[in-house]
């Protein structure tokens, strides 16, 4: 699993930083997360594959987190894409895409389809063989949606010496890595632990930008491998949260401890800052793995 | 007057290359021309103060030309700007930016007012004490306008010392300077021309992008200081420019040799290109004041 952010900055993009975006690795599926305005030229810097971008998930409808969906479905298409392209987003995001794409006279090559969401709870958004993605609402001054990326539980690993051992022919061993136990001519039940290993552990990211503190996410995020969580503000602004609706690092922190989230990687700070190191040692001082995201580092868990 | 190039490639914003914008200082006026994607980061890279821009002229909707201008518009706002915004642009301009700010719940905290075009003849959209605009209607794919911007007649330059040796009372300063003879006490007329000097001469600047080969711009540009004029193609490319609608660097230089423009700025070069030499190679075997525009750069005259 990696995680690579393109922006990790609140409010406006700067020479020295971007609005947020991100892409997800997993199972060999990449996943962009958010698109501030640039986001299609931090691809290109990161020399991420825009053909391998199939699913885009939008949390909001708040520039520092959308303005550069434009760009992005549009240079698809001056590239001649062919591929399906599905947009996760708030109800308003086709027309928010749509009315551009009108007003220039513009088309897709390729069929775009919108997931408009509206719903107050989690809800499954994608489901494919090995990834299940599902929203967590988040409380934000317009509807906002974090994303909860999940793998499916793997197969188990066959333990070919065993099998071989028990002389098992080898058109039951997909049986056997699904989990199944074998009888064998003789009668005798051999349980499938003795004939597998554990399987890898599936990977599992949450993405929950923006938000004020909100403990109700905890149930959906519970024991979340890592967990980005924003963290707008520093300690000391913490008056700032109520109004703007946004969090501080501690809080963020708070909100990967009680879930029990294996890592924590904070961002989308504000530019009032002029660095942010303080962000991971206030952070810390709740939660120990804590990660500080920053335009073009890459994660991988 | 100075011509601050912010982007000047065709297509899509790259790593190496950004979108049509420019910023165009005449008369200590700042306006701003295009805004494509990243227009904003390129502004912040220039040192441009936002809060001098208060005209902003949309050649078309085309996404290279006008995808940074929301971007524009709310960072204005979270930056708390209350000078007036004026927008220039095809009709439809207005719901391509009031869309996506309703969308995102976002406003602006100051006045912004859309100047809607739909006219295919040129019109004056914009004039003051100093500056006057017009538009310059262009043939492309969809509705297009380039813009003159012309400073209008200065005052003419006072002859202090044949003042003084007329003994013309100082009140009258002002009646010279703007062209008026004298009558002395003793009814002799002197003719203003003996006491002033020619003034500094106007300047204007024509901005024609994007555009097919069409010499219908050449009265409204005629005898134009500076032409900004699209070359999107090398001459082996010429078979493409008719159905993009887009011309050679050729073509814009046979535009301002008819023209009779003193200097001609070419960009909006597509992106298939190594290197932009070729473009100034081919345009000076029809003009010779040829400049190449290229990102971050000035130019004065």
């Amino acid at each position: 699993m990696k995680v690579t952010i393109l922006g990790c900055y609140a409010a406006t993009p700067r020479t020295i930083s971007n609005p947020t975006s991100q892409v997800l690795e997993m199972s060999n599926r990449l996943f962009l997360i958010d698109c501030g305005e640039g986001t299609q030229v931090q691809l290109r810097k990161k020399k991420i594959k825009f053909s391998k971008i199939n699913h885009i998930f939008i949390s909001h409808l708040h520039g520092d987190h959308c303005f550069g969906l434009i760009g992005v479905i549009t240079t698809f298409a001056m590239l001649g894409r062919e591929t399906d392209l599905h947009i996760y987003g708030p109800k308003g995001i086709k027309e928010f895409i749509l009315t551009p794409l009108r007003l220039s006279g513009s088309f897709t090559s390729y069929n775009l389809y919108f997931h408009e969401l509206s719903s107050s709870e989690s809800e499954i958004v994608f489901e494919d063989e090995k990834v299940l993605v599902r929203t967590i609402p988040l409380k934000h001054r317009v509807y906002t949606n974090g994303y909860l990326f999940q793998e499916k539980p793997k197969e188990r690993k066959l333990n070919k010496e065993k099998a071989e051992q028990y002389n098992i022919d080898k058109c039951y061993y997909q049986n056997i890595k699904s989990g199944k136990d074998i009888q064998l001519d003789n009668d005798t039940i051999i349980p499938n632990t003795e004939l597998t290993f554990e399987p890898e552990p599936s990977k599992s990211y949450a993405f929950c930008s923006d938000t004020i503190y909100n403990e109700d996410v905890i149930p959906i995020i519970k024991d979340v491998e890592v967990l980005y969580h924003e963290s707008t503000f520093l300690e000391h602004d913490l008056q700032y949260t109520e109004r703007t609706m946004h969090c501080t690092a501690k809080q963020a922190a708070t909100i990967a401890k009680k879930a029990n989230a294996k890592n924590l990687i904070i961002g989308h700070y504000s530019t009032r800052y002029g660095s942010i190191e303080p962000f991971k040692t206030e952070a810390e001082e709740i939660f120990p793995n804590v990660y500080l995201a920053e335009d073009g580092i890459e994660f991988e868990f």
